[in-house]
C-alpha cells in the first residue's frame, strides 16, 4: 500500500488539550507513508436513536473519516476514571445504524496524556473494553499512560528526549500492527 | 426527613426510551415520600473544559438538580458494552469545574433494560468505577441486568408480575439505602 | 505450518465443569490441523515472588505448554463477576519472572459458559484488560457469553444444533485469527 | 461499640511485600478502638466448587475471620493489571458456598502500593467491581494509588511526612465508613 491513513480521534474538546497536543508531536514521529488526519468530533450532536435512519451531515462525515482509514488512533484524556462523554458520544455515533458500524476490523492504537500519575490509564482501560465489542484490533503494547510532567514538551510542543525515544518505540510498533491489519 | 428528592437520570434520548419506560414504573413502586425527579440530559453541550468557568444555563439547571437532590437513581442502555458517551457527558459537566463537582456524597442506585440478555451488566460495570471516583455511595446489591423479554413490562407499560417482585425489592434495599446516606 | 497446537486454559477445576465440557465440544469444532491441548493449571502452587527464581515443576510445565503453543484458548467461568482465582493465579505465574512471561505475542481467543443469563461477560471483560497487558493478541469478535441452558448441550455433551452453528463460527473465526498471528 | 475488629488482607505473599509493609504503618494510623487483624490466605488450597460442601480447616478459618469482623481492609498488589489470583482466590473462598458468603454488608476500605506509577489503580477498579458484586460497601474517596518512591516509607517503615499525612486522611475517611456501616 502506498499510503496508510490514519484517522486520528483526540478525545478533548478544549482548545490547548495536551492530548491534541500528543497527537500532533505523534503525527512527526510517524514515517512519511503514514499520514495522520484528526477527525473532528465537536460539532456532532447527542447521539440519539431516533436519528439512525437520518443520521445528520456531521455523523456521516465522522462515519466517512473513519471508513476510509486504514488505522485508527486514539487519543484519550481520563475525566472521572473513563473515557469523556464526548468521546464516548463519537464512537456511538460511528457505530450506529446496527449492522452499520464502521468501526469493525480496523487496527487501532490507543493513548493518552494527563497532569495526573495515572496518565490516563483507567479511561483507557474502559475504551480498550469498548473497542473491543466492536472489532477494532487493539495494539496491546506497548501501553503509553503518559504523566505529562516537566520535561515530556519542550518549548516548542516536541517531545523531550527520553518521551520522544518511549513514543518512537510506540509508533516503531504500532505502524507495523497497522501494516500487519490494514484490509 | 420528610421528603426524598430523588434525580433520576436516564441515559437514552430516543423518545421510546427502554430505560426511561423502566424509570417510570419504578417510581410507582416508590413509598410516597420519595419523589423521581427526571433530569434533562439532552440540551446539554458537548463538554468543552474551557467553558468550566463559565458553564451554560442547561448545565447550571443540571447541576442544580443533582446538588438538590437527596439520591440519584442512574437508568442506563449499554451502547458498545459502556454507557451511552450522552450519560457520561452529563456526568462529566457536572463534576466540574475541579473540586465543584455536585455528584460527592450522594447515595445512588443503578438499573439498566435491554433488549439484550446481558441486561446492560458491562455498561454498569464501567458506571460503577467512574461513581465511585466521584464519591456517589452506590448501592451494591441487589444488582438489576433487566433483559426486556415478554412478560416484563405489560401492555399498559407496568411491570409483568415477576418483574414487578424483583424491583420491588430492589426498591426497597434503594430506599434504605438512600435513608442511611442522605445527608 | 503443518499443526496448530492450541493450549486451553479452562479456569474451573471442578470435576463437571460447565467450561471444560465447554473446552471439549469446542475441539470437535476444530479443523484437523488445530490441535487442543488443556493445560492443568490446578496443581500450581499459589502464586509468591519469593519464587521466581525458582520456580516449581508444576509452573515450568505450565509455562513450556504456553511457550509452545501456536494460539491459547482461555474457557473461564465468571467468579463474583470476575474470573476466577484460580485462573488468574495460572496466568501470573506464567507472566514471571519479571521479563521472561511467556504469554506475550500469543493469539487467544476467550469463551465463557455459565448458568445464569450473563454467561460471563464481565470475567471476560476483565481478563481482556489482563491478555491486553499481557501483549496477547485477542480475538476481539465473535463475542462468545454462553448462557448454558437447556439445548445448548445434548444428552451426549455435543452442542445443541443453534449453539454448535453459533459456536462454530466463533471456531472458524478463531482459526482465521490464529492463522494470522502465529509466529 | 467498644472495638472494631479488622480484617486485613493483603494481596501479596512476599515475605518482604510492600503491601503488608503498607498495611503494617496503616494499622498504626488508626485510633485505638480499630484492631486490625491480618488474615492469612497464603495456605489456602485453589479454589475447587466440588469442596464448597466440604470446606477445610483454611477455608472456614478465614471465613471465620471475616465473618468476626466489622471492616474489611484490603491492600492489593497489581498484577498483570488486575488483582493477584491469590487474593481473588481468598474472596472466592470465603463467598462460597452459595447463599453463605461472608462478605455481604461488610464495610470495606482499599488501598495498593506499587513501585510503578500506576500505584495498582487498575488493580482496584477490579476489585471494587468484584467488591460490588459480593455487596460490601466500599469506601469511594478517598482514592490511594500509593507509588512507592523514596520518601514515601522511612528506614524504620514508617509513612515519610507528606504520605503520612494523605494516608491519615484516608485513615479518617475510613473510620467514619466502618463507624457508619458496621452491622
Amino acid at each position: 500500500m502506498s499510503e496508510y491513513q490514519i484517522a486520528v480521534i483526540v478525545g478533548s474538546l478544549r482548545r490547548d488539550s495536551l492530548n491534541r497536543k500528543l497527537g500532533r508531536a505523534m503525527a512527526r514521529l510517524a514515517p512519511s507513508d503514514f499520514v495522520f488526519q484528526p477527525v473532528e468530533i465537536g460539532d456532532l450532536p447527542l447521539y440519539n436513536q431516533d436519528n439512525d435512519e437520518n443520521q445528520g451531515d456531521a455523523v456521516l462525515r465522522l462515519k466517512a473519516a473513519i471508513a476510509a482509514a486504514q488505522g485508527l488512533l486514539f487519543i484519550t484524556p481520563e475525566y472521572n476514571r473513563s473515557i469523556p462523554g464526548v468521546l464516548k458520544n463519537a464512537i456511538d455515533h460511528a457505530s450506529r445504524p446496527y449492522g452499520q458500524s464502521v468501526w469493525a476490523g480496523k487496527p487501532a492504537g490507543v493513548l493518552g496524556a494527563s497532569v495526573g500519575a495515572i496518565g490516563t490509564a483507567l479511561a483507557q482501560q474502559h475504551l480498550r473494553n469498548i473497542l473491543a465489542y466492536l472489532d477494532v484490533r487493539t495494539l496491546a503494547q506497548p501501553e503509553a499512560f503518559i504523566h505529562a510532567r516537566e520535561g515530556v514538551f519542550d518549548d516548542a510542543d516536541n517531545f523531550g528526549e527520553s518521551t520522544r525515544e518511549f513514543l518512537q518505540n510506540w509508533m516503531d510498533h504500532y505502524v507495523a500492527w497497522v501494516k500487519q491489519h490494514a484490509a
